[in-house]
């Protein structure tokens, strides 16, 4: 099977094996697993902050930022289409008492005017804005990407505000790779950023959340509370450290299967792109064939291809590591069969 | 001064504070009160449910239903501009944990496809949907009517999806005296429902919910929480029930004063208001006077009339009770007057 | 019938009905009623503080001190039988999320020795201490009373780790009389304290919180989303100014028929004061008629007197101003009558 | 180093480094574990139930079963001593909104009797109880062992209220050993269980929960808000399933060494076992010394051996795989020494 459902069913590569076999642990409980403080500095110093954390997952990350970011009662600002709002079980009211304030961006990408009329304040009837949440890349977008410029100009309206901002960079990788800039360019105009080590980096499991030393002491005890607190993590660690040090500038790769399908996508009668794909992300429009996303996600799966349907009738095609070229030109070929059977009846 | 702030600023009426003076009273924490009993049988007969409960403000009351309606990680659906989204300091997600999903109405009101397109469920991913709110008449949409037509295509999805529907009926008197039919019309739609006896029926405390027998008892468990649990609570009982037994009809009144100021006001140069009149609220755009709804609001302060500046350009007017066909006048005299000025300027 | 389940259940007095049927009034959630702010202001005086804020109930008092107090997964450190712990629902956890870290007292009383040992910290296991609450006087205890000296050795202990102490002084007026001392002597060694006014001082509804004007300004929000904030709220003050200008000084007269009822009862045959009644409350062990207190309250009611099971074997008996000495001889002669027919059987 | 501060450190062995390092994975977060299956319906089989859930953390576990079981506002009922009170940072509170009615077991038992009395019921004034939970081995009373018929007695109890019962038994393992008894013995006594794969059984990570079916799926939802949603989590699986088939028997041992350790304890000067040493937990009372804990454990650490400060004067010491008899005798010398010098002095 072709299972283009989405980068976090990437295996851990040969190397990540060995590596993870050979690890020196310790009780990162106590803060004595060698191997996992090596990950967290370099993911520190990647991510241009004072200090890193390990994770199991990135909603564990953003929920974490939330719990230590907002106080009961407060607001959020984010995407309406954003990860955390969507796909984290209602996690942030649940937990930490907050309530979302939806805006719709523009593919994924929220303007700072937007975000400045949102932001409440002391008013008795009004729940205080507490933190701004942002996406890059955008999943529910189709995997789009805000420029560094964009966030420095929401930047400015959270500094007049003196809120705080929280980046979900699950894929924050691939916008770098696809601007061809440092993960820097873009972290430096948020307060604390997560970044996912097992979604196109190939990590088996767990993220990264990085910001200042007082945040992370924070983190690190709701990462407690959350059941986050790990023993030996040094085999986990292991394959973090192969993947951002040897697995981030192959995302190009992914990135040009992505632009390559589209093309083909988009030449293939009775489908159709939506929008544009920036980077390993492809939204495909299937309503023309007569087909739920539902329906014509069996019929690829009849067709040895695995993927996600993500609107009723949008089907979410994502690119990684374990999808070589040759798989692509089949998903392609599996396509045109497909609607062209679907064109003579 | 002409105070058109709201009809919560409604004073109680002289029959009132006789009534209240000679109130019989008793612990109704122990459900000792006479008085309190009668209100809340009288209410639960007005609104065609088994049980009622006075609580002391509508925001208890919605929450309320929410807690009791709800479980911890679940989701609700309402308006986007809904008072238990915007106006009450974020309490279902602070206190029950509850994520809003916010759905966009027209003039308030959601269409049946929509809610049922916004149900989520069982996926590990989401927030399964517990409770449909609907708000009636629409504050923040201009005391907009939903038709008990509408009311019950929302009830069929509900339904269909097992869910319980709450409704804000803060102001579903107004919605009744708009549509000329009782309020068990619109209640007969909805598993619980909200109204409040000290806007424009002019209690000087109090909302009333009502529901199930089984309802009301998990109700008055939230209230004691909340902190609603009162002692001689008759005092408050007895204005309300001279407020729902004769407070009602003469709401009919104040819809007459809005809708001829409305027609002052569009016939007023730099002035307009925003869609229609429907009941005893105006939305009026100011922003052709060049100034905010704030400037515009001291101005009109300046010339004996209390405004709320409900947006950057929006100015709310409300009337009620403690404002006369004369003061109405007054006001749309002083709107010429203001407009006048700045046009000659 | 007797009443003697509790305080709580004084009527208003035919002044307060007075006051409350002139009272001026205004819109509170606009901070317009001049009565309102005429109490608050008086109480704030009388308590020391800085500000004060009307509530509709003790317990909303207490739920806002610890909303406002506390973050999150903290702990508050209080006594084991006390109020916020045993009666109001686990509102602190529902709402606050906070978690109690409950101490055995003396009498009610807990040491500075054994709160200080309480105190939690930053280890990651450990939910940190956020707040210190007392109970004075101290209902499960039996009205027991604190002494200003021994809330001074807590102060100690709080200032030393930078920790608010909030004071449920729901009857600290009876502390206050039965001492003969200024409440200000005790809420001197207080961040915030909350008194009834619907207690021993008769008032129909309502508590008071005061503290900083910082706190008052989070406390109104916090009261805000639990529903408390009122319209006219005038009418609840103008009886409340009465309960704290005119009937406290009188709260001594239930001390003594308090006292005088105890000598009774612990020369009734098969009963038993529990501890020593210190203000208004007793405490009274039934065991010894073989009797549950449950059956034992069934019995006094048969005989015109209404009591509270409190424990198993425990009947609590509360003196107030609806109960004239007649009523307690009366009381005691019941109490006489229903043993000695227990003995001869 | 002797690192005896807990079972926690013991290192994966090689047999799980390998068992690792070949394992076959898929994303577990849709279900394509077959690794991660194995594991789950293993576990489900050795604890007597219908699923099994793999968890990031004994804590996690925890807080899970509290979420699926209780509704906000209630109560559960445990030990004072109870990881899930002290040891998980207030998360019960914090995310489950629930309140800890602790009681006082005798060496970490609970008995029947105290259980029922606790139960709180439908009096509005009451959180309602939701939920009894035990521990077993009990860690702060030193490893304790709590007998199938005891757990039988707390059942009867449970089962006549309606109230489901949760095990925390990160180390019931340890329990089934001392008494040579199946896991199931005491598990058909409970509605879900959580025990760990990372303490005693050495493996890196991990705890299981199981219960029935119905559970399971909740769980699972819950587990993905907490952010316990892993991908590739095969390669911790395939380690956990070593540890459950091959580590239980020889835990024995640990015992052996503790209970020998123990008896050298008793015959050193100045220090004494506090209880009976049950399973692998020792705890040492130091006050003798003049020392604290905090002191002698330095004192131990530079000697080579690590240990907990368990409270002001109780030192905590775990007997473990990586923990030798040789090592244990040296630890047998170094306390000698220690306190021979001290006595010196």
């Amino acid at each position: 099977m072709i299972d283009l459902r989405s980068d976090t069913v990437t295996k851990l590569t040969d190397r990540m094996r060995q590596k993870m076999f050979e690890a020196e642990v310790g009780d990162d409980v106590y803060r004595d697993d060698p191997t996992m403080r090596k990950l967290e500095e370099l993911a520190a110093e990647m991510l241009g902050k004072e200090e890193a954390l390990f994770v199991t997952s990135g909603t564990q990350g953003n929920q974490i930022a939330v719990l230590v970011h907002c106080s009961l009662g407060q607001e959020i600002i984010l995407e309406e289409g954003s990860h955390i709002l969507r796909y984290e079980g209602g996690a942030t009211s649940a937990f930490a008492g907050i309530q979302p304030f939806p805006i719709k961006g523009e593919r994924g990408s929220m303007s700072a005017l937007d975000i400045e009329a949102a932001i409440r304040g002391s008013d008795i009837h009004e729940a205080e804005t507490g933190l701004i949440c942002l996406e890059n890349t955008h999943n529910r977008a189709g995997g789009t990407v805000t420029s560094p410029e964009r966030m420095k100009e929401i930047y400015a309206v959270a500094e007049r505000h003196h809120l705080p901002i929280h980046l979900d960079g699950a894929r924050l990788m691939n916008a770098a790779v696809a601007l061809k800039r440092p993960m820097t360019d873009f972290t430096q105009y948020v307060t604390t950023v997560q970044i996912c080590l097992s979604k196109g980096l190939g990590a088996p499991v767990g993220s990264i959340i990085a910001g200042s030393s007082e945040f992370i002491t924070k983190a690190r005890k709701w990462r407690k509370r959350l059941g986050g607190g790990l023993r030996q993590s040094g085999i986990l660690a292991a394959p973090g450290i192969i993947a951002l040090t040897e697995m981030m500038d192959r995302l190009e790769e992914d990135h040009e299967h992505a632009s390559w399908l589209a093309e083909q996508v988009n030449t293939t009668p009775l489908l159709r792109v939506v929008g544009e794909v920036e980077t390993n992300i492809l939204m495909m429009d299937v309503s023309e064939t007569g087909l739920t996303s539902k329906q014509f996600v069996d019929l690829l799966k009849e067709n040895g291809i695995l993927a996600n349907a993500f609107a009723p009738t949008i089907v979410r095609l994502v690119t990684h590591y374990d999808v070589s070229k040759e798989a692509i030109e089949q998903t392609a070929n599996v396509l045109k069969q497909i609607t062209s059977e679907k064109l003579v009846k």
